[in-house]
Protein backbone atom coordinates (compact mmCIF):
# COMPACT_ATOMS: atom_id res chain seq x y z
CA UNK A 1 0.00 0.00 0.00
CA UNK A 2 1.50 3.46 -0.54
CA UNK A 3 2.66 5.55 0.20
CA UNK A 4 5.30 3.69 2.34
CA UNK A 5 8.39 3.99 3.66
CA UNK A 6 11.23 2.15 2.62
CA UNK A 7 13.88 1.17 5.37
CA UNK A 8 17.94 1.25 4.22
CA UNK A 9 20.83 1.46 6.19
CA UNK A 10 21.05 5.16 5.53
CA UNK A 11 17.72 5.51 6.97
CA UNK A 12 13.96 6.16 5.69
CA UNK A 13 12.60 6.75 1.88
CA UNK A 14 9.38 7.89 1.29
CA UNK A 15 7.54 5.41 -1.61
CA UNK A 16 4.29 6.80 -3.44
CA UNK A 17 3.44 7.24 -6.82
CA UNK A 18 4.55 9.91 -9.06
CA UNK A 19 3.02 13.26 -9.53
CA UNK A 20 3.89 15.55 -12.46
CA UNK A 21 5.93 17.84 -10.53
CA UNK A 22 8.47 15.07 -9.97
CA UNK A 23 8.21 14.64 -14.06
CA UNK A 24 12.19 16.82 -14.43
CA UNK A 25 13.12 14.85 -11.43
CA UNK A 26 12.32 11.77 -12.77
CA UNK A 27 13.50 12.59 -16.24
CA UNK A 28 16.93 13.57 -15.00
CA UNK A 29 17.69 10.34 -13.49
CA UNK A 30 16.07 8.43 -16.77
CA UNK A 31 18.85 10.95 -18.37
CA UNK A 32 21.64 10.83 -15.74
CA UNK A 33 23.01 7.03 -17.03
CA UNK A 34 25.18 6.08 -19.97
CA UNK A 35 22.46 4.94 -21.69
CA UNK A 36 19.84 7.37 -21.19
CA UNK A 37 21.75 10.67 -21.96
CA UNK A 38 21.10 10.32 -25.45
CA UNK A 39 17.66 9.41 -25.61
CA UNK A 40 16.03 11.64 -22.44
CA UNK A 41 16.04 15.33 -21.89
CA UNK A 42 14.06 17.48 -19.31
CA UNK A 43 14.14 20.41 -21.86
CA UNK A 44 10.86 19.93 -23.51
CA UNK A 45 8.67 18.12 -20.32
CA UNK A 46 5.71 17.95 -23.17
CA UNK A 47 6.14 14.09 -23.99
CA UNK A 48 6.59 12.87 -20.65
CA UNK A 49 3.77 14.77 -19.54
CA UNK A 50 1.69 13.04 -21.83
CA UNK A 51 2.98 9.50 -20.88
CA UNK A 52 2.14 10.23 -16.92
CA UNK A 53 -1.27 10.94 -18.14
CA UNK A 54 -1.30 7.43 -20.15
CA UNK A 55 0.17 5.40 -17.07
CA UNK A 56 -2.14 7.44 -14.67
CA UNK A 57 -5.32 6.47 -16.30
CA UNK A 58 -4.43 2.81 -16.88
CA UNK A 59 -5.55 0.53 -13.25
CA UNK A 60 -2.31 -1.33 -14.39
CA UNK A 61 0.61 0.79 -14.15
CA UNK A 62 2.20 2.33 -11.38
CA UNK A 63 5.21 4.83 -11.78
CA UNK A 64 6.93 4.80 -8.44
CA UNK A 65 9.67 7.46 -6.83
CA UNK A 66 11.02 7.48 -3.46
CA UNK A 67 12.26 10.48 -2.33
CA UNK A 68 14.98 11.86 0.27
CA UNK A 69 14.36 13.89 3.64
CA UNK A 70 14.48 16.80 1.81
CA UNK A 71 11.59 15.23 -0.54
CA UNK A 72 14.08 15.26 -3.55
CA UNK A 73 12.94 12.55 -6.03
CA UNK A 74 16.16 10.04 -5.84
CA UNK A 75 14.82 6.95 -7.46
CA UNK A 76 12.06 5.86 -9.35
CA UNK A 77 10.64 2.40 -11.00
CA UNK A 78 7.41 1.40 -13.29
CA UNK A 79 5.42 -1.43 -12.29
CA UNK A 80 2.97 -2.93 -14.89
CA UNK A 81 0.20 -5.90 -14.39
CA UNK A 82 -0.12 -7.85 -17.12
CA UNK A 83 -2.86 -10.96 -17.45
CA UNK A 84 -1.90 -13.73 -19.49
CA UNK A 85 -2.81 -17.31 -20.67
CA UNK A 86 0.38 -19.16 -20.08
CA UNK A 87 1.27 -20.87 -17.01
CA UNK A 88 -2.39 -21.41 -16.12
CA UNK A 89 -3.45 -18.01 -16.48
CA UNK A 90 -0.71 -16.13 -14.68
CA UNK A 91 -1.17 -12.93 -13.90
CA UNK A 92 2.90 -11.12 -13.82
CA UNK A 93 4.30 -7.93 -12.99
CA UNK A 94 7.26 -6.37 -15.08
CA UNK A 95 9.51 -3.95 -13.60
CA UNK A 96 10.66 -1.36 -15.75
CA UNK A 97 12.83 2.28 -15.71
CA UNK A 98 14.44 1.13 -12.31
CA UNK A 99 17.26 4.22 -11.85
CA UNK A 100 18.53 4.82 -8.22
CA UNK A 101 20.48 8.16 -8.18
CA UNK A 102 24.04 7.27 -7.74
CA UNK A 103 24.57 9.16 -4.46
CA UNK A 104 22.11 7.26 -2.47
CA UNK A 105 22.83 3.74 -4.39
CA UNK A 106 25.39 2.66 -1.43
CA UNK A 107 22.26 2.48 1.03
CA UNK A 108 20.58 -0.43 -0.26
CA UNK A 109 17.41 1.71 -1.43
CA UNK A 110 17.46 0.02 -4.73
CA UNK A 111 17.21 -3.13 -3.44
CA UNK A 112 15.04 -2.21 -0.95
CA UNK A 113 12.62 -1.04 -3.87
CA UNK A 114 13.12 -4.03 -5.62
CA UNK A 115 11.87 -6.36 -2.45
CA UNK A 116 8.84 -3.86 -2.13
CA UNK A 117 7.94 -4.60 -5.75
CA UNK A 118 8.06 -8.33 -5.54
CA UNK A 119 5.91 -7.82 -2.24
CA UNK A 120 3.89 -5.54 -3.96
CA UNK A 121 3.06 -8.66 -6.90
CA UNK A 122 2.49 -11.35 -4.41
CA UNK A 123 -0.06 -9.24 -2.87
CA UNK A 124 -1.90 -8.73 -6.06
CA UNK A 125 -1.44 -12.39 -7.06
CA UNK A 126 1.32 -12.62 -9.50
CA UNK A 127 3.14 -15.63 -10.34
CA UNK A 128 6.31 -14.01 -11.67
CA UNK A 129 7.66 -10.76 -12.08
CA UNK A 130 10.38 -10.20 -14.77
CA UNK A 131 12.38 -7.38 -16.45
CA UNK A 132 14.89 -6.79 -19.11
CA UNK A 133 18.26 -5.28 -18.23
CA UNK A 134 20.47 -3.68 -21.28
CA UNK A 135 23.09 -6.42 -21.34
CA UNK A 136 26.02 -3.70 -20.65
CA UNK A 137 24.76 -3.19 -17.51
CA UNK A 138 26.47 -6.11 -15.77
CA UNK A 139 26.20 -4.15 -11.95
CA UNK A 140 22.36 -4.46 -12.73
CA UNK A 141 22.57 -8.17 -13.35
CA UNK A 142 24.55 -8.81 -10.27
CA UNK A 143 21.99 -6.88 -7.96
CA UNK A 144 18.80 -8.55 -9.44
CA UNK A 145 20.64 -12.41 -9.04
CA UNK A 146 21.28 -11.15 -5.82
CA UNK A 147 17.53 -10.59 -5.38
CA UNK A 148 16.46 -14.33 -7.00
CA UNK A 149 16.06 -13.10 -10.59
CA UNK A 150 17.00 -15.39 -13.10
CA UNK A 151 18.72 -14.42 -16.07
CA UNK A 152 16.56 -17.65 -18.13
CA UNK A 153 15.69 -15.19 -21.36
CA UNK A 154 17.17 -13.31 -24.35
CA UNK A 155 15.24 -9.75 -24.05
CA UNK A 156 14.79 -8.15 -28.03
CA UNK A 157 13.93 -5.15 -28.97
CA UNK A 158 12.63 -3.52 -32.36
CA UNK A 159 13.00 0.28 -32.89
CA UNK A 160 10.39 1.85 -35.09
CA UNK B 1 -8.04 -3.43 -37.94
CA UNK B 2 -9.51 -6.68 -36.85
CA UNK B 3 -10.65 -9.29 -38.07
CA UNK B 4 -8.31 -9.18 -40.92
CA UNK B 5 -6.06 -11.78 -43.66
CA UNK B 6 -2.62 -13.17 -43.01
CA UNK B 7 -1.04 -13.55 -46.54
CA UNK B 8 1.28 -16.45 -46.64
CA UNK B 9 3.21 -19.22 -49.12
CA UNK B 10 0.27 -21.49 -47.86
CA UNK B 11 -3.01 -19.27 -48.34
CA UNK B 12 -4.12 -16.57 -45.87
CA UNK B 13 -5.03 -17.14 -42.19
CA UNK B 14 -7.69 -15.33 -40.54
CA UNK B 15 -6.01 -13.44 -37.38
CA UNK B 16 -8.89 -12.21 -34.98
CA UNK B 17 -9.20 -11.59 -31.09
CA UNK B 18 -9.20 -14.84 -28.93
CA UNK B 19 -12.58 -15.76 -27.34
CA UNK B 20 -13.54 -18.06 -25.03
CA UNK B 21 -14.24 -20.84 -27.24
CA UNK B 22 -11.00 -20.62 -28.35
CA UNK B 23 -9.41 -21.34 -25.18
CA UNK B 24 -8.93 -25.47 -24.99
CA UNK B 25 -7.27 -24.64 -28.31
CA UNK B 26 -4.40 -22.00 -26.81
CA UNK B 27 -3.88 -23.93 -24.20
CA UNK B 28 -3.23 -26.94 -26.21
CA UNK B 29 -0.92 -24.58 -28.29
CA UNK B 30 0.85 -23.47 -25.29
CA UNK B 31 1.32 -26.94 -23.93
CA UNK B 32 2.43 -28.33 -27.13
CA UNK B 33 6.08 -27.39 -26.63
CA UNK B 34 8.76 -28.53 -24.39
CA UNK B 35 8.89 -25.51 -21.74
CA UNK B 36 5.41 -25.92 -21.72
CA UNK B 37 4.05 -29.28 -21.68
CA UNK B 38 4.47 -29.08 -17.63
CA UNK B 39 3.44 -25.31 -17.22
CA UNK B 40 -0.14 -25.57 -18.76
CA UNK B 41 -2.93 -27.85 -18.94
CA UNK B 42 -6.51 -27.88 -20.91
CA UNK B 43 -7.70 -30.39 -18.00
CA UNK B 44 -9.33 -27.21 -16.39
CA UNK B 45 -9.97 -24.10 -17.87
CA UNK B 46 -11.05 -21.89 -15.23
CA UNK B 47 -7.59 -20.36 -14.37
CA UNK B 48 -7.73 -19.52 -18.42
CA UNK B 49 -10.95 -18.23 -18.51
CA UNK B 50 -10.64 -16.40 -15.64
CA UNK B 51 -7.02 -14.67 -17.26
CA UNK B 52 -8.92 -14.04 -20.78
CA UNK B 53 -11.79 -12.21 -18.68
CA UNK B 54 -9.00 -9.96 -17.41
CA UNK B 55 -7.19 -9.10 -20.60
CA UNK B 56 -10.74 -8.40 -22.14
CA UNK B 57 -11.13 -5.72 -19.23
CA UNK B 58 -8.39 -4.42 -19.94
CA UNK B 59 -7.70 -2.07 -23.32
CA UNK B 60 -4.19 -2.62 -23.35
CA UNK B 61 -4.00 -6.27 -24.01
CA UNK B 62 -4.82 -7.87 -27.30
CA UNK B 63 -4.68 -11.56 -27.32
CA UNK B 64 -5.30 -12.78 -30.81
CA UNK B 65 -5.91 -16.48 -32.75
CA UNK B 66 -5.16 -17.28 -36.19
CA UNK B 67 -7.28 -20.26 -37.22
CA UNK B 68 -6.70 -22.43 -40.85
CA UNK B 69 -9.67 -23.00 -43.25
CA UNK B 70 -11.55 -25.24 -40.93
CA UNK B 71 -11.61 -22.15 -38.56
CA UNK B 72 -9.10 -24.53 -36.11
CA UNK B 73 -6.91 -22.11 -33.87
CA UNK B 74 -3.41 -22.71 -35.39
CA UNK B 75 -1.60 -20.20 -33.82
CA UNK B 76 -1.44 -16.91 -30.98
CA UNK B 77 0.09 -14.37 -29.40
CA UNK B 78 -0.35 -11.62 -26.79
CA UNK B 79 0.18 -8.04 -26.97
CA UNK B 80 0.62 -5.30 -24.20
CA UNK B 81 0.86 -1.84 -24.35
CA UNK B 82 2.94 -0.25 -22.35
CA UNK B 83 3.37 3.42 -22.46
CA UNK B 84 6.38 5.11 -20.01
CA UNK B 85 8.71 7.76 -19.27
CA UNK B 86 11.86 6.53 -21.05
CA UNK B 87 12.51 7.55 -24.27
CA UNK B 88 11.08 11.07 -24.82
CA UNK B 89 7.63 9.23 -23.29
CA UNK B 90 7.48 6.11 -25.33
CA UNK B 91 4.89 3.80 -26.04
CA UNK B 92 6.24 0.45 -26.03
CA UNK B 93 4.48 -2.63 -26.95
CA UNK B 94 5.09 -5.86 -25.83
CA UNK B 95 4.70 -9.58 -27.47
CA UNK B 96 4.38 -12.46 -25.35
CA UNK B 97 3.20 -15.97 -25.80
CA UNK B 98 4.14 -16.29 -29.37
CA UNK B 99 3.14 -20.27 -30.50
CA UNK B 100 2.34 -21.70 -33.57
CA UNK B 101 1.56 -25.18 -34.33
CA UNK B 102 4.09 -27.23 -35.50
CA UNK B 103 1.94 -28.26 -38.81
CA UNK B 104 1.82 -24.58 -40.00
CA UNK B 105 5.66 -23.41 -38.96
CA UNK B 106 6.61 -23.76 -42.36
CA UNK B 107 4.20 -21.56 -44.58
CA UNK B 108 5.60 -18.58 -43.20
CA UNK B 109 2.65 -17.91 -40.80
CA UNK B 110 4.76 -16.79 -37.20
CA UNK B 111 6.73 -14.30 -39.52
CA UNK B 112 3.21 -12.63 -41.11
CA UNK B 113 1.78 -12.72 -37.23
CA UNK B 114 4.91 -11.08 -36.17
CA UNK B 115 4.65 -8.42 -38.74
CA UNK B 116 1.24 -7.78 -38.20
CA UNK B 117 2.28 -6.72 -34.41
CA UNK B 118 4.36 -4.37 -35.85
CA UNK B 119 2.21 -2.83 -38.05
CA UNK B 120 0.18 -2.84 -35.12
CA UNK B 121 2.19 -1.21 -32.84
CA UNK B 122 3.70 1.55 -35.36
CA UNK B 123 -0.54 2.37 -36.08
CA UNK B 124 -0.59 2.53 -32.24
CA UNK B 125 2.16 5.26 -32.35
CA UNK B 126 4.69 2.76 -30.35
CA UNK B 127 9.04 4.13 -30.60
CA UNK B 128 9.50 -0.13 -29.83
CA UNK B 129 8.17 -3.54 -29.75
CA UNK B 130 9.91 -6.05 -27.14
CA UNK B 131 10.01 -9.39 -26.22
CA UNK B 132 11.56 -11.88 -24.33
CA UNK B 133 12.21 -15.92 -25.29
CA UNK B 134 14.07 -18.22 -23.40
CA UNK B 135 17.48 -18.97 -23.84
CA UNK B 136 16.91 -22.77 -25.01
CA UNK B 137 14.16 -21.45 -27.98
CA UNK B 138 17.74 -20.96 -30.33
CA UNK B 139 15.33 -21.26 -33.52
CA UNK B 140 12.81 -18.48 -32.62
CA UNK B 141 16.10 -16.25 -31.65
CA UNK B 142 17.11 -16.56 -35.37
CA UNK B 143 13.27 -15.96 -36.38
CA UNK B 144 12.87 -12.59 -34.15
CA UNK B 145 16.44 -11.71 -35.73
CA UNK B 146 15.92 -11.90 -39.18
CA UNK B 147 12.56 -9.35 -38.17
CA UNK B 148 14.68 -7.41 -37.10
CA UNK B 149 14.61 -7.58 -33.44
CA UNK B 150 17.96 -6.79 -31.52
CA UNK B 151 19.14 -9.01 -28.74
CA UNK B 152 20.38 -6.14 -26.39
CA UNK B 153 18.78 -7.51 -22.95
CA UNK B 154 19.09 -9.70 -20.36
CA UNK B 155 15.84 -10.61 -19.47
CA UNK B 156 15.46 -12.20 -15.94
CA UNK B 157 12.12 -14.00 -14.15
CA UNK B 158 11.46 -14.68 -10.38
CA UNK B 159 8.62 -17.51 -9.32
CA UNK B 160 7.02 -16.12 -6.67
Amino acid sequence: MLPTELATRSGSYPLRRAVEADLAAIVELLAADQLGSARDSADDLGPYAAALRAIDTDPAQQLLVATDDAGAVVATMQLTLIPGLARRGALRMQIEAVRVQEAHRSSGLGGAMMRWAIDDSRRRGCALVQLTSDKSRTDAHRFYQRLGFVPSHEGFKLLL
